[in-house]
């Protein structure tokens, strides 16, 4: 049994019940450095194998390895497992080597909904999520779906909006989105959601600073509704209150 | 204290640590009826105030005055209560009314996550929301969302896909995605996840029936990536294996 586990954006609180549930019951757990040592409260007596960045392949294959041995291994992404996680490559893997391991998704929150929850409410309406890194995207993709989510009035939430060797592509996004974007619209960003270094703050989309932004943050810019309120970020639903 | 719960799609498995304690820790809980019941087993002891579907303003107003006397208050939401829930309601509410109320917003494993993780893996890539619902949206603004997100290759997830009154909603909606998905786009529906009458197949854009869909019903429709293999829906995040 494979199971790929959502742990939410790194507090022990916005984990669910499954997920530990499921990482108690494995024999061994997989992951990247950083997510192995966000769960190592239930892990303390079971084989953890930590890898590098960028090793994903090599990571979702030794985890399958591992289970088709008959282990009960458990692989653990931030966030939700099935969103830019490993769920889909690990499914790609099975299938297509013909692998015999079961293998079950366990959601988790991800970090577009807990930066929500800390800005407030600004995905009460249509929207949208779009990575910003184009190492496995090509940018004209990338671009083409910034504007027509800015175009169709989408609330847009970046992921890996900024990171070494992609400095502009959240700076070239705003740009994009200028004809549909007005100035006011408001943007919330937030940094390592439910982790030590936790950050958030709000602003407007001309007045976006971009040099604070880092690959550990997640950008929502509203849509035409979409207003502030006391430091926090709403979109109205539609309701007539 | 006003606790804006999302207490995830049905099962206690689904909710996070962080809704159980916010639950736990309440005086009163208020919340459409399905909801409170979905969650008795924590509030057995407390007082529980049920209201009917479609009196949300009614019901957010009940949860922020008994806030402002001082209770604490427990609102649940199924999903995630920031997305079509009632997170935004409640801080529209509070912020035009100026109430004293301190409001949480508690995040939640939301209908897309929870019926992508049953489908497989299918919001692997750039995705969006979008309601079908015309109550409280123009059906012009949605038609314009439905088309841009097709054009742009988008994983789409459609909310509130089929309901009385609203039979005709997500014909109508893959009526207008015809010209950017192939035929062959695999299509995933998640009926009532994480309850009792769970259920969920997958099928293909051309072979998509309508009447099978209802208002508990999750519908996700992958982009030109996405394939089925052994029942599962898997979009590709694009590394090379
Ligand atoms: C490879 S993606 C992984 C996403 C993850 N599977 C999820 O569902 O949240 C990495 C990106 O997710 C976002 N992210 C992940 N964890 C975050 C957190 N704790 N706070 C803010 N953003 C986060 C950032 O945009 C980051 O660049
Ligand atoms: C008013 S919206 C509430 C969404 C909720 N706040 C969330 O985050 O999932 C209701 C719609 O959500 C979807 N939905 C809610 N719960 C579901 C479940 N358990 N299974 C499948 N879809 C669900 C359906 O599309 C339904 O019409």
């Amino acid at each position: 049994m494979l199971s790929v586990i959502g742990i939410g954006p790194g507090s022990e609180a916005m984990m669910t019940q499954e997920a530990i549930a499921a990482l108690q019951e494995a024999d061994i757990v997989v992951g990247y450095k950083t997510y192995t040592h966000l769960v190592k409260k239930w892990t303390a007596d079971k084989e953890v194998i930590k890898t590098g960045m960028c090793k994903e392949i090599e990571r979702c294959q030794i985890a399958i390895d591992l289970a088709e041995q008959g282990k009960n291994v458990a692989m653990v992404c931030s966030g939700d497992a099935g969103i830019y996680g490993m769920a889909g490559l690990i499914l790609e893997l099975v299938s297509k080597q013909r692998r015999n391991v079961q293998v079950r998704v366990v959601s988790g929150i991800t970090a577009s909904i807990a930066s929500a929850a800390l800005l407030g409410a600004p995905l009460m309406h249509d929207f949208c999520h779009i990575s910003l890194s184009d190492l496995l995207t090509p940018w004209t993709v990338i671009e083409k779906r910034i504007i027509a989510a800015a175009q169709a009035d989408f609330v847009i939430c970046f992921y890996n909006p900024r990171s070494r060797g992609r400095e502009g592509h959240l700076a070239k996004a705003f740009e994009l989105m200028t004809p549909w974007k007005a100035e006011t619209t408001p943007v919330g960003v937030v940094k390592a959601a439910g982790r030590k270094k936790q950050e958030k703050w709000v602003t407007t989309f001309s007045q976006m600073d971009f040099s604070q932004v880092d690959m550990t943050s997640l950008v929502i810019v509203g849509n035409q509704s979409t207003y502030l309120s006391d430091g926090l970020m709403i979109t109205p639903r539609g309701y007539v209150i």
